[in-house]
């Protein structure tokens, strides 16, 4: 396993094409937008790491059922209930750790469902798609990699079937192949941690039709293969880290990222290739990937810490925290908080086997629990807003607090409870500004909404898995309708 | 253990001291009014018989800790974190078969509460109230009985403490100590189920100080025990159940119940005495139970598969159930039941075992189960409504449809979807009126409301639960503000 | 102009073909569940009496168009925004005095309606409706009748226009046309204070093409013609007023009424007939009665004033209501009310000038005002159960609270704050009762959601009334694109 | 009355001492983060342009009461319920033509609540403050000049009056009295449109008793009077007004604007003293401002025009439009954006007039209308996102879009419906990214939550305008309880 430090200089030796503001940025690992980002996927590392985080240990690690060594959790095929829950609690555990998103729940999600589909595949069609992914799976934990998980599609048209599309690359597809392998061409939008990982796994992005079945391909590829091209996306607040990099970007530690990915004409060797038009099973995967994707958001009761702690402690600066309007305040985003990470947990412990051995969230859960979480942290963050009162968005920056011009106005004026230090109530000002309106909130909000599938996604999965009929059957017996 | 037959059989045999209307009620067993209660306590025996139900025996019984004995798990002391999910899912279960309130769960609620705290207090005091209690267990096992927990005083003046209080039995209190056990005088309401038990347990309704001592007791009574006196609460459209038990009743088979129940100087035994003035136990008793009944809700899930199945069901009869505002609303109802479930199934999953071996819920997330209890029936109530129609309160009586007058004319303009007997839109209809506003109401939404406690005192728990300096310290971190 | 008691010595003189429960009922007058609803009707004389209630008749009264003589506001066609005003404020004034529906602002906008679209009528097809209206009109001004407005059919398939339902019944329509007059038959359903009316108003359901056009008519009859059957719908607890009329019922005094009407071959003359298979104006005709209508629901901030006041009340009966979350309860409850009020007021000021002359609202608002009626009462229900507690559905009933046996323990255990008599406790409680599943909830709760159609009728009307090129050329010019 | 230009021009004539990032700013008129907040407030100029605008003249000009003459409505005194009206729908104008806040609300409601107070205070006290007042309103109107209303002041601890506080700066107060004016020390906090202002005007921001009447102070200076410092308040994407003007910013036109305002020792001349120590009359002169102040917030459903705009152009780029839960969502925040703006003109039209002859809004009602206010925009936010989707916040930058290197991949893999330029999807994209997470979420949220009293301030107002004894009444009398 890999330290935090490891992991770091193993990005210095990757080549990304990377371009950002319509330049090429070539040290990433530097970049003062890129590195709190970088340092917040290291942070899956750090708190792996025994010398250091000794009482992590049981939720970071896991058992590889490969090699029986000590691999990172994110690296590990769900063999048990127990593990999809400790899955859950590394989510929040990390979530609370960064505040942010860490970016390496996506590739450990896509790991489990090939697991699955790759298994299911080959019993279907006696191919040996498991075979190698079981290879490439065992080289990934053993060199304790991060993994991009690639699914969401440029898809034009929204009202056109991949095969339908006037530009074929609309979806990703295999445009040719050859003896040792394939070559494909396409995008995958909203790649989150896109260059801080080692590896891309590309999947489908939906159900896909024999007409469309050069679309229904799933491969792995180190993450800086020729001929993709990353476009870095820009976030609210982003150049704050370049200008203003301590007090005024809220959390001064972490952030996201996200990335358009474009595949022009990448080779993918066979031994990469996990699916390869068996469109039947396109949906399959898609819906593995999702549903454990839609529990890892456990992680956003992970940042509901952060911001139920950050409000706590600004209403004590600013001697309001008891108030009873800000202690119901208070109240209520815990209970929203918890309420996402109970129904993250219930799909875990719900959790069934599937025929390859690997353990499967309830999927109807699962997207209840996703569901949930495309709601509160608005909510929450709503109530952040409202306890920290509209200095939010009215607060001098961090220079004007240092200035020997106006520094003592700014300090005589924002000075709150007795004894509190005007810095750390500005401190905590910014950080509800970042998680509500800034860089933070990119995470926190928009990909909470969007991230893992829509809304609309997830009600169509909830409406495909209830089972109606015995809902039907108990209400007509009960108010005397015949069967 | 009894079958549903034994179970109503053995209620022939109480007498008790029941009024109803100002009237005593005598045949409480075929009273059109308690025997739909009466039927749905049954139908906790039911499900639990083997050769009826064999699905259901790893749900509805469970194995005694005691005797290693089959027993019906309503009197079950939860030996695992799997016993409290099975307990989760056995109110589900019954709450969608009964589509009511089925009141067995108060006393395996206070059961199970009781076997922690006298443990507790022995460990403390050196007294004997836990070998006590488990030979009353043992009994109530061996007979298969259900006990009616007994909680809520009637409080008299809300500013003032037990001992404060000008009328004394404004909380359940001893009036008199003899050789062989004690005199109390109070009374409890809102008493779920109190005249289909067949034993009665008492509790604290709240902290106690040492002045409040006499307050402080919990004891064990045969439900008819000379003394008691039961006085039947209304229920809305109680009386249809009298003079249109057939369609205009909704729900035709089930119905819950709750009574005043006044201790008019009644002697408790020795051996029914659990808790004595042990004033300090008294909180960890009330919040022991409130987590367990908290816990308990998920009851309310079983009758949301009831509350969607009929609503599905309604919109096809009435030609609507493609409408995508229908499908909608249909979501939309089983995502508020499913995160209700789901927080249930959590609090259980993430139980502990106390010292006496017992295991309890995570009593945060019990209360943020209950807390979403008190929202989301409304919300579905509501949704539920809206795909009805506004014929929920405009229906003619089943005697209008059956009426040679005016029965076709009836039946002719009610007519819904082509093959779809009018009978069954109406029925429909009812149910949704039952469960929204009538007798079903009372127990899917008041009762889920203030049953376990008001939601303040859920707030107040969670306020107590949550690790506050755990989340103010990871947003310190995260935003450079100095431990 | 009529009083109270000549209004329902009216009532004794109409003939009315009335089922209820499968029976003839011939005393309507006296009959213990029509009696209150005819009485919430005369609630509309009675303010409108000058020597009783002077500080009304500004709101109550109107002078006459037509006649120039001083009517009741019922009556009234709109002269000005300040009349559709005053509309508004007699609907929340009458609501607040009977806490339920009074049943006669459905012949008031319906009689507006017709008087705009009889006018437009004639201005294309050189009819004479509008002259006939005006005849009919001045004869319900002088006598100072109620009109029972008639607009919801059976509707059958859902999927199928009038002309093509296997039934036409399904719709009203014209059966026959003779010299004098035509013959129709159908039936309308959910007949708001049908049988405390002396005129009925038919008018066509929805949109019409000209295939439909036996389907587009509109025409005005004594509501006890021949032919005319009424039978009474059922609402939860109704038979609460026939044998608990006192204390149990809540809202003793008032209460509202639906029917189903069906028209059996009834001869309508051509006096009578407003329209007559004008299919192209049968749309204008429901918007324009659906928008007065609409704004009518500015009565249910009226009840919402009583529930306001009884939380209040029975919130100081218990001794809570200085606790902070009692206060921020009723707070809310006020919100929600005072919302609802201000969008009907803002409907009505923001009023405009029809060709006939009328005033008509703005429908866009009016819509939205309505819109919010089908949810605000529901949270405010909520509210008001919360502050209740559980005791709202546990109570006692009125015959034990005086019944010598358990009277004293009913009365000793539900005793409130100091110096409350434990009759108003209870009464409040049964107020809060009737209004959130009881009779009053009728009214309150379901009426508002769908009467006036349910709330995707609003949402279709809002899409439709809103000018969306208005809002995007905003916003394009903002963001720089270009027109 | 001044020209857009003529406006802008005088500017250039202030001499403010301003700060922005620990940096003296000198040249305000072209600073890029101050320019668009300057074209913002300029637009209140424009739009009453006559030649520009004729269709507007008479929502945004009025008739001086004073001189008779034609003057911005900004400078108006209300004369009449219509005028209260009139300044509604100006701010809804404003605010969708700027989709910001135009910031000069703020001085029209200081001013006319002046001249309630100036007037009252005259007849309690037999003093010439409205004199005064008239005269310099003259001046305002005038000249046609920006008055920055100023009322929030540091108020150090929350726990203690404006006289206990240990710092007497904590509040704005007068520090010396001089034969030709006072002295005043202190400062006001988050001040809308502070450097785009020709005058200043203090107000005290609460009830103040005896011993603080050296707080009970108002008056009025030019903006830039020796003394007067300003602190720029950083926002959400500040900077990208400087380094992406174009297209990133979203509102490429138009931006708010906050000042820390210090007063250091600054000299008022009695001619500009307003109150001076009248201590209680301290609270009218808030309420009066506060109240007309909620109604101003008529401005953010200007906003929603925008943001609805957007959205629906939005999802017509992304081919979604017709997309049933598109529609829904789409109708859902013009139901919230009207009932807004219904509640503002509900205020207005029901306003009064007071001893002074302005007109009042009803308070309760402006109150009400507010607290809508604090929660509709975030509902509407989340709305907005929701269509957006989840490239709101992966989107590569103008630069990427333009790049040779990458900008085909983006055109390419970011084109929507046919025929729409890419350009205009991310320009869309864009404005929502801003409206609900950026420079426009400032004044969209984060203002609407704080602007004109948070919503306790709201409520407590409401609480106490709301007649609970005529609620209590009602309740009383419709369920029997004696009065």
């Amino acid at each position: 396993m890999k330290t935090r430090e490891e992991y770091i200089e193993s990005m210095r030796n990757m080549h990304f094409e990377l371009y950002m503001f319509g330049e090429r940025v070539t040290n990433l690992v530097d970049h003062p937008i890129i590195k709190p980002t970088m340092n917040c996927m290291a942070a899956t590392y750090e708190l792996a790491e025994e010398g250091k985080f000794p009482q992590y240990q049981d939720v970071m690690t896991a058992t590889s059922h490969l090699t029986g060594k000590k691999i990172n959790r994110f690296c590990h095929i769900h063999q048990s209930a127990e593990d999809l829950v400790k899955k859950s609690k590394m989510g929040r555990l990390l979530g609370a750790y960064t505040g942010s998103c860490f970016q390496r729940c996506v590739g450990m999600d896509a790991l489990n469902a090939l697991s699955i589909v790759t298994y299911n595949i080959d019993q279907k069609y006696g191919t040996e798609y498991n075979k190698r992914f079981l290879k490439y799976l065992q080289y990934i934990q053993d060199e304790d990699l991060v993994c991009c998980g690639a699914m969401t599609d440029a898809k034009g048209d929204r009202n056109l079937r991949p095969a339908e599309q006037p530009d074929p690359d609309q979806y990703l597809h295999v445009v040719e192949e050859k003896p040792d392998g394939i070559v494909v061409s396409g995008a995958k939008l909203h790649q989150t941690g896109a260059v801080n990982s080692h590896e891309i796994i590309a999947m489908p992005t939906r159900a896909m039709r024999e007409e469309d079945k050069d679309y229904a391909i799933s491969f792995a590829l180190p993450a800086d293969a020729k001929g993709i091209i990353y476009i870095y996306g820009r976030q609210s607040c982003d150049t704050r880290k370049v200008d203003s990099p301590n007090m005024d970007v809220g959390n001064v530690l972490y952030g996201g990222q996200e990335c358009m990915v474009v595949f022009d004409n990448v080779f993918v060797p066979w031994e990469g290739v996990f699916m390869y038009k068996e469109w039947d099973f396109a949906y399959e995967l898609v819906e593995g990937f999702a549903s454990y994707h839609r529990q890892s958001y456990a992680c956003k009761s992970g940042i509901g810490n952060v911001i139920v702690g950050i409000c706590q402690l600004l209403a004590e600066y600013q001697g309001i925290a008891k108030a009873s309007h800000v202690k119901d305040k208070i109240i209520e985003m815990i209970q929203l908080n918890e309420t996402m990470m109970s129904c993250s947990l219930a799909c875990a412990h719900e959790g069934h086997k599937e025929p390859s051995g690997t353990y499967m969230v309830n999927t109807l859960l699962a997207n209840v629990s996703k569901l949930n979480v495309t709601r509160f942290p608005y909510e929450i963050a709503k109530l952040a807003q409202e306890i920290a009162g509209g200095g939010l968005v009215t607060l001098p920056s961090e220079k004007d607090l240092k200035s020997s011009k106006v520094g003592d106005y700014v300090a005589k004026y924002l000075k709150g409870a007795e004894g509190v230090p005007v810095e750390n109530r500005i401190r905590a000002m910014r950080l509800i500004e970042d998680l509500t309106m800034g860089l933070g909130a990119v995470c926190y909000l928009t990909e909470s909404l969007h991230g893992a599938g829509s809304p609309m996604a997830q009600k169509i999965m909830i409406g495909r898995r209830i089972d109606m009929d015995k809902m039907k059957n108990a209400a007509k017996r009960l108010c005397g309708i015949k069967p």
